[in-house]
C-alpha cells in the first residue's frame, strides 16, 4: 500500500486542535503515519476532539527531537511553505508534486512536512526538503490553517491515487430510440391537451428536446418523463375536477 | 469578480470553530458571501479564533431561516453529501464541477450548501441542489470536517480560475552551452584532484551529468557549480592543511 508510506511530519505545532485536525484529515484521505517533530505541550483534549474517529492516528504518532531524525528513512522529503524568496522560487503545487509522490511511495518513505503554525518552516528545516509545495491561494490572504494546509496536499495524494470510484448513475444513459419514445408520448401530450397546435408541434418539441437535452438523461429518467406523459393523458379523460387522482395502472390500463 | 459571486452557506452549524474556520478557508481562496441557514446558538469566541484574519467575512454573515431563502437568488445550486444513495447517485466530484461553478459565477449567483456536522444535509434540503457534490475519500473515513470539507470545493474551485501564478524559477534554464562549459570545469577539477584518470573520464563524467540532469538546472545553478569547481581548484593549489580558505576572487584570481 503505497500510501502507507507517506508520513506526515509536523514541526513544532502549537494547538492539539490542529493536530487531531490533522489526524482526521490524514484519515479522510488514506494516510496513517504521524511524526511530531519537537512538539509543544500539546492540549491533547483538543486534538481528541478534533480527531474524532481518526484517534487512532493520534494514538500512534511518534515524536522525534529534530527534523533529521523524523526524515532519515525517506527518500523524498516535501516542504510546505506559504513564503517565497530565495531558495524558496522552486515549489510546485500539491496537484503537480502529486504523482511524483504517489509513485516515489510505491518503493520508498515520503514524507510530508509542516512548520509550527505561526512561522511555517525555517530555512533550516527547509533545508532538509528536497523539494518544496506551495498551495495555491488567493494573493490577500496566503496563510493557511495548519490542518487545511495538510488536507489540500493529502486529498490532491489521495485524488492522484486513482482509487476513488466516483458514484455512478445505476442507470444507464438512455438510448436514443428510448428518448424518441419519450419525446413521441409528450408529443401526443402536449397535442392533446392543447399545450400547441399540430402545425407548430415541431417547433415546440425542439424546446422540450433542448431541456431534456441538457444534461444526462438516464433509463430512469426517460421511464420517469414517459410514466408522468401516460398518467397525464389518462388522466384529463378521467379525472373530474376535485376528484382524486387514481393511478393510470390501477386503473387497468 | 466571479468569485464575488460565489455563496457559502452553511445549515444549522453546530459549532463557532467551524464556522470561523469556514471564513478563513473562504478567504483563503478569494470568496467573501457567507450564508447561515437556521444557525445554532454559535460560540463567536471560537468562530473569531478560527476565523484569524478573514474576521470581516464572518461579520459580513447574514442569517436565513430557511435555504430556499438562503439560495433564492442563485442561478446553481449545489449540495455536499457524503453519503450516497437515492437521489444521491448523480454527484460529481469538486474537480469536475468546479469550472461548470466558475463558468456560471461569471454571470449568475452560485451557492455552495453544506449541512450541519452531525448528519449532513436532509434529503428537503438536498432537493433544493440543483447538483450534488461527494468529496473523495478513502472508504474507511468519509466523513470530513465541515470547514475541511469547504476548503476542499473552495480551493478546487479557486484553482479552476487559473488565477494561482506558480512562484517561477527567476533564473533561465541553463543553455547547453553552459551546461558544457560547468561539466568541462568539472572534467579539469576531478582529474586534477585526482578523483578520475584520464581514460575513465568519459565515462565517469556520464554519472555527473547524470546527477545534474535529472531535474531542472538553472542558469544560477550552473554558476554554483562552476564557482564550487573554480574555488576547489583554487584551494588544492593554495590552501595548506590548518588554513582557513580565502576565496578564489578575493586572491585576485
Amino acid at each position: 500500500m503505497s500510501l502507507d508510506n507517506i508520513r506526515v511530519v509536523l514541526v513544532s505545532t502549537i494547538y492539539g486542535g490542529n493536530v487531531g485536525s490533522v489526524c482526521r484529515a490524514m484519515a479522510n484521505c488514506g494516510l496513517s503515519d504521524l511524526a511530531l517533530v519537537a512538539p509543544c505541550e500539546l492540549n491533547m483534549e483538543d486534538a481528541r476532539k478534533m480527531a474524532c474517529s481518526a484517534s487512532a492516528i493520534l494514538e500512534g504518532r511518534r515524536a522525534f527531537p529534530t527534523l533529521t531524525e523524523a526524515v532519515a528513512d525517506c527518500g523524498l522529503v516535501v516542504g510546505a511553505t506559504a513564503r517565497l524568496g530565495l531558495y524558496r522560487s522552486h515549489s510546485q503545487t500539491p496537484r503537480e508534486l502529486a504523482p511524483r509522490i504517489v509513485e516515489t511511495a510505491e518503493d520508498h518513505k515520503v514524507a510530508l512536512v509542516f512548520g509550527p503554525e505561526d512561522n511555517g518552516l525555517s530555512n533550516k528545516d527547509l533545508a532538509l526538503c528536497g523539494q518544496l509545495v506551495q498551495i495555491p491561494t488567493a494573493p490577500e490572504y496566503t496563510s493557511l490553517n495548519l490542518a487545511q494546509a495538510v488536507m489540500i496536499c493529502c486529498h490532491e495524494i489521495y485524488v492522484a491515487t486513482g482509487r476513488f470510484e466516483p458514484s455512478m448513475e445505476k442507470s444507464e444513459e438512455a438510448s436514443s430510440a428510448h428518448r424518441e419514445k419519450m419525446f413521441e408520448m409528450w408529443r401526443e401530450l402536449l397535442l392533446k391537451i392543447g399545450f400547441m397546435k399540430e402545425d407548430k408541434a415541431d417547433h415546440m418539441m425542439l424546446g422540450l428536446r433542448r431541456i431534456l437535452s441538457r444534461g444526462n438523461l438516464s433509463e430512469d429518467d426517460a421511464r420517469i418523463m414517459m410514466g408522468i406523459a401516460r398518467q397525464t393523458m389518462w388522466a384529463t379523460d378521467n379525472v373530474s375536477e376535485g376528484e382524486n387522482c387514481r393511478s393510470a395502472s390501477g386503473a387497468g390500463q
